[in-house]
């Protein structure tokens, strides 16, 4: 498989993921609309079925849809990133690229949707959080280790699943993510995926969100570094100790 | 198989999913019911198992339950719109006609259902709510264009469907509804079906409903035009870029 | 299979769906327990997840749990309720019999889990409700009218499941149970099923719970017969309308 | 396979199931995080997907993840804890030591998490509550026997999940945990594994939480004792009536 699909699939898988996953926030967040405070349990199953319609169409390419997976698999030395696309370093940064850009064009179009509640939204910070993740107590070494935390769980349990018989498709890594939004989103708003908050975060900055404030980019490398660091360490683990768990062995 | 069947079988299907749909919204919206103020993220669970349970009714003919997927698999340049049903004018009409009698039906149903409690529903919003589709701030470009984006997914990530190993059957379309519902509903109350809401209106404004207001027709075009817009551009983007997407290429 | 086993599986199953669904209640409804107030969401997941674990108890006798499902399979005229147990009067009244009193049994069950919560709780309705359903706004045909609806979906839909490819097992019945809950469940609370309101409403009548008010044995033929002619009439159209439900026809 | 590697097995599966699920009860107790006040089905939720992602990383040990499973195994005198463990009293005391250990690590886990959350709490009995259960009602004989009956059901219908066909996995124990704990989690908090209970009941009582209280070891019996009678009575009634259970037959 080309790299150009490699790239076109995770394009249009990651910004079917922020158009879905920005959306859920926008809808909770944002003045005037029909889910408003729909609370955080609504969050967190929005994010999980974006992912899960993220996946159906990235097939293709593996649906990683998220760098610190991308690197995950990287570490874990694994031979292949899916069926005909050997792991080097031009595929890796095919994979980066088109999951960051994917990113920032599902969050331009969550915008389009929600264009009228942006403008209506009195409350700067609200608009950022439809956007990208924010620490709930300001901490760079702890907000870094739940990050760390929570995306180590993320993409060691996704290196799991070919262990156990199911068939369930998408709907395990979505249902994953929905937990770890509940049980670890807590603290920072779980990234869990530096393009899932980068991307977003450069939509916020270019866009004429009307009434917009900062971008906050001194957080910025926070859910950039932390899951790119989780992914890494499940990768390790998962390359170091394959005795118990099967589906990486091979 | 005849055009009779699929009529039938689209009837009794899209019946279903108004009537368990056109339902979650009178338990939510009307005075007096035991799920009163049951939140937004009821409503998309009801919505989402609306759908599930039609798929099921209407198997045969292959479930479409809306014209917008109708006419995405017509633009996407399909053969066959269910097992022995080839993609032509009649079968079209077909599908188009036994939406909207069948989304009718099954609010005619739901009134009957929650007719006490329409009779004690003082709010004339209310009960066209429960019908219909509204915007939570009103424009036709803007309303159009959530529409749009909204029924892209929908058709878009069904087309998707065949790519992944999975066997949630009708599963994966409820809940990729219930993910739109919560992350685009926010504005308009995600129609993202023309069946879905026209047939509703034309009962909400035949049925002799206690107190009722009108049925804004004036709004009524609009999640019709946009659905039947976000499907085709599905359907074309589906048969136009094949290579990232192996279950339509077939 | 002897109606001995048949009795027992049933038993067993039933008694699991309503230790599972009447707890859900009791963990709403009375005073000073970690789930109260939960919200009508709540109660429809654990009505739902009753019934997905009472069907793997009782997988051996088809698991039924519902004596509107056992009469909706002898109308639609089938030759066997389960793998080897023929369709007749002692396997009918077998069905039954299991049902009412497993219903029965997992209602004491139930009041011996919540116990003390019983004992605290003030409100005579919140007892029975923990019981047995009740209307929201009392009108015999009404409430007659909802209940048959929401038991011919019931029916109706679990006649179709066959049709569809899927490997869902019980969770197909579980969501359905959801969605008939949050949908159609507003106006009487839906029993949709005679057994889970009447051997709970014996349980309450017999019991010695603490403050007990009236069972309300006025309104118990309700949630009896209503669902007993939802049932029927799912099993008539399934027997006569096979064309569009290709799992039925056989 | 060696009892080394269901240790580890156990041990990192365990981690998994607490980090998420004291995680959850963290989100939502602990002063300032991001699903404060998130509810009680969102609780269940968060500890129905912690089994699912546990039940994942361990699956090569059978994913027990709880003593009163390992004992109900023992009881129904099983022959094998997993493909290739034998069921003796070596293996046994593995499993226990991997499940507590495991639980332990995973509540550390969490706590450094919610570090900041736990910092800034400022109700002694938020804190233990994110580490361990307790009662609504304090009562020894009427919590013991609340956790016999949750725990009964948890073991007694995971023995039955082979009877039934279906492809979910590790869903099915998720979805199982979530019912149990909105249906019969109101009076004590639904530990119905000792592990779960003790282990973080132990991280409580070591770590240096700033302003802890008590770590409550009058109860801590409590959520040992009653799942293990209660997963031993589901393994006695699988052994004893084995004719309506297909699964547990062989």
């Amino acid at each position: 498989m080309s790299l150009g699909i490699v790239f076109l699939s995770e394009v249009f898988g990651t910004a079917m993921l922020t158009l879905l996953g920005c959306g859920v926030v926008a809808n909770v967040a944002l003045k005037g609309t029909k889910g408003n405070s729909g609370g955080f349990l609504m969050v967190t199953w929005g994010w999980g079925i974006a992912v899960f319609a993220g996946v159906f169409v990235a097939a293709k390419s593996g649906a990683h849809l998220n760098p610190a997976v991308t690197l995950g698999l990287l570490v874990k030395q694994s031979k292949e990133y899916a069926p005909g696309v050997p792991v080097d370093v031009a595929s890796t940064f095919t994979y980066f690229g088109g999951e960051v850009l994917g990113a920032f064009l599902g969050a331009v179009l969550c915008w389009v949707a929600y264009k009228q509640h942006f403008d209506a939204e009195p409350v700067e910070a609200n608009k950022l959080a439809t956007f990208s993740t924010g620490p709930a107590i300001r901490s760079v070494p702890w907000n870094l280790l739940t990050e760390v935390i929570g995306t180590f769980v993320l993409v060691f349990v996704i290196l799991t699943f070919g262990g156990t018989p199911q068939q369930l498709g998408p709907l395990a890594v979505a249902l994953l993510v929905v937990g770890i939004g509940v049980s670890l989103g807590g603290p920072t708003g779980y990234a869990i995926n530096p393009a899932r908050d980068l991307g977003p975060r450069i939509a916020h900055a270019i866009l004429p969100i009307k009434g917009k404030g900062s971008s906050d980019w001194a957080y910025s490398w926070i859910p950039v570094v932390g899951p790119l660091v989780g992914g890494s360490l499940a990768g390790l683990v998962a390359f170091w100790v394959p005795a118990i768990m099967p589906a990486i062995a091979g």
